[in-house]
């Protein structure tokens, strides 16, 4: 199946995933190794004495990142860096985060193992607290790095049991030195070139029945606030010309997000996750309704439109004054929230994978990522890839999160491959 | 304004009603009289001493209904019956069930002032536990009368704070001997005639600027409870074509459900009064949605109709796979849970009351009943109809209700000249 020269162990891989598991293993099957716990301690300590077995030096930044350096040839060279996070949700599962930077062990066991020179060094990384279950938001220890918060915000960030990011990083013994985004970067450790191999965490490689997924880049996003507010009334007594019903305006906003993102399809999507119209009365017309909207897409400027299409609807005449009968759906008012643009990853790291991929004897495809990864902040800073693996389900964020051995291996051949090819 | 021989006293009405509705008044102008408490004895206690002070007898039956009879001059004849309900919401309004039994006081107090003579013998009923705030269902007393409950089931309804309608009924001394709903109507008083007049609890005649509504029937309804599973799921990982979402489907049904009433303006009604989506999230897909249906249609067929659209649409293409997209929607469940058929009033009774409401100066519109009276179970058993006057902003069960004094005169005396024609 692979042609490349130096083939992955996919035994030593899936059993190392599963040791690595076994540290804050739940009875139901998943993991609960949240960042800067004691469990999260303990991955960080196995993960350290696997790559000191293969002569890796290790360097840890202010914020806890922690680099297994594995030395290139060329001094010039700034690293090839293969990586993605150790810590989990309180119930998460195997394979989330884990994933990515055990491959990158294997990449630093498979040229131990041959005794490979690359031109750039190697190094894999374990980005600090990037679930945010603990410290929220997600994505600190890499947000840090690369300049989207301050070291200061990042130390100082609470913690849902009271302690600080900062605290409970010394406690653990994972305060390091390095400098971690410097406002300049002068100080950051530099990345050549950054790849995070990670579970899909949704349903599309599995049911294209695709192994690897090379990722083009991530969606933007933008969440809305939604209040509607009408006329509490009598279902019986009040004749529907005399209504202001707040649950028929909600319904019509979700059916038209839901059509600005299916005339989309496959790219857009949107979401009316929560939708409350308080106690209520099985014969009482809706007098208040809030929602949400979660409407996303790769590129910007359809975003844009969804955004604008959502707008329009809103002004339109589906509310206010119905003609024929006279009768009114009151407008929703809808308030943004947030916008996460979309971001394009570097065209050399995603020809990279996709190359290593085929080189691996696959057929990638590209994909899209919906979820946040360490990746979107380093993208920031350094060009920026991303390899995808099939998740059973698409499911995660969960202790039934499954993948299957041989997709396991190909990511981590298709990485090594990409890695070698971009470090040479 | 007035054609008829024997003007009501508007004054009087008005002075009598307020005085009532000191009785349980509450700080924000309401009233707190529910079902067999001190202050629905009190009420009771007040009525029955008005009517005393014009020589009307007495009668309580075994359900506590209480019956004020002014004798007429044919022995044979049954009574022409007004009334309706002393009790009220928890933060009810003065004139919700108040204003027909005052009204029928007035119609006696007229005919007492003049010393008229009728045929039939006039009385004034006030039923037990209309509300149902207390003793669940509501129009227990009535219910018991026309036999559509046993006595027991009457007697023995539950409080929601413990008690037990029948004791409750013994303790404030109103548990009367008179028999009430015997299977086969032997034992229960006659009635020739029932008219309850009552504040429309909707908006049509105010917004018509009419003064009184002939009421030709009650609506029907149809209750249904509409579960939707879909599959929650990431909103940014998850394609449209691979959701099920169960708050799309919702949304699509609500719509439906609207149009389906939309389309028999005036007189078709739908209310979709709660939706639970669970907790949910703004970036998950809704994995299920529960939600309730209320139909109405004062017409039995176009209420079937509506029933057939309803599962229809369920059945049918906004359901299921989805082209061209092949994303799929979740088809809903629906239970039907409960039908109150339509109700048609009787003839000679409404002509009756249109008829008064004429000779009373005023141009009465037809109007169709959307919320449940003591009339819906009278009608199983008697001849009987309602008048409507407005109420502002249509608004009832609620402590601002309020009437016009003129509403109220022109109520009254389109009812006594109804009870004087229908007793003649």
């Amino acid at each position: 199946m692979s042609t490349s020269p130096y083939p992955v162990n996919g035994g030593r891989l899936w059993e190392t995933l599963h040791s690595l598991a076994e540290i804050g293993a739940t009875p139901a099957g998943g993991v609960a190794r949240v960042a800067l716990t004691d469990e999260d301690r303990a991955g960080r300590d196995q993960f350290v004495a696997w790559v000191q077995e293969v002569g890796c030096s290790v360097h840890v930044d202010q914020m806890g990142n922690v680099f297994a350096r594995r030395e290139g040839t060329d001094p010039l060279r700034a690293p090839v860096v293969v990586g993605s996070h150790l810590d989990s949700q309180p119930t998460g599962g195997k394979y989330d985060g884990a994933y990515g930077v055990m491959v990158g062990l294997e990449v630093l066991r498979v040229l131990h193992d041959h005794d490979v020179s690359t031109a750039a060094p190697i190094e894999v990384v374990s980005w600090t607290n990037e679930e945010g279950a603990r410290f929220p938001p997600a994505m600190i220890g890499s947000g840090v790095y690369a300049g989207a918060f301050s070291l200061n915000e990042g130390l100082a960030a609470p913690g849902v049991d009271g302690t600080t990011l900062g605290g409970e990083l010394a406690r653990i013994g994972y305060a390091g030195d390095e400098p971690c985004g410097a406002p300049d970067g002068a100080g950051r450790r530099p990345i050549g070139h950054y790849i995070e191999p990670h579970i899909e965490q949704g349903p599309i490689l599995e049911a294209a029945e695709v192994t690897l997924g090379t990722v083009t880049g991530v969606q933007g996003i933008r969440w809305y606030d939604v209040l509607i507010e009408g006329q509490s009334a009598h279902a019986g007594s009040t004749p529907m010309e005399h209504r202001a019903d707040a649950m028929v305006a909600a319904a019509r906003l979700v059916c038209e997000a839901d059509e600005i993102a299916a005339r989309r399809a496959p790219e857009g999507r949107a979401t009316v996750g929560t939708l409350s119209a308080g106690a209520g009365s099985r014969n009482t017309v809706a007098g208040s309704v809030s929602l949400t909207v979660d409407l996303r897409h790769p590129d910007a400027a359809e975003l844009e439109a969804m955004h604008d299409e959502l707008l329009a609807f809103a002004d339109g005449p589906a509310f206010g004054p119905q003609s024929p009968s006279g009768r009114s759906i009151p407008r929703p008012q809808i308030t943004p929230i947030w916008y996460s643009p979309p971001i394009v990853f570097d065209p050399v790291v995603v020809d990279a994978v996709r190359a290593g991929a085929t080189a691996a004897g696959f057929e990638p495809v590209d994909i899209t990522s919906g979820a946040g990864h360490d990746a979107c902040y380093v993208s920031m800073v350094a060009p920026t890839g991303m390899l995808f693996i099939p998740c059973a389900d698409g499911l995660s964020h969960n202790e039934a999160e499954s993948i299957l051995p041989q997709h396991a291996r190909a990511g981590a051949q298709a990485t090594l491959n990409a890695v070698l090819s971009l470090a040479d």
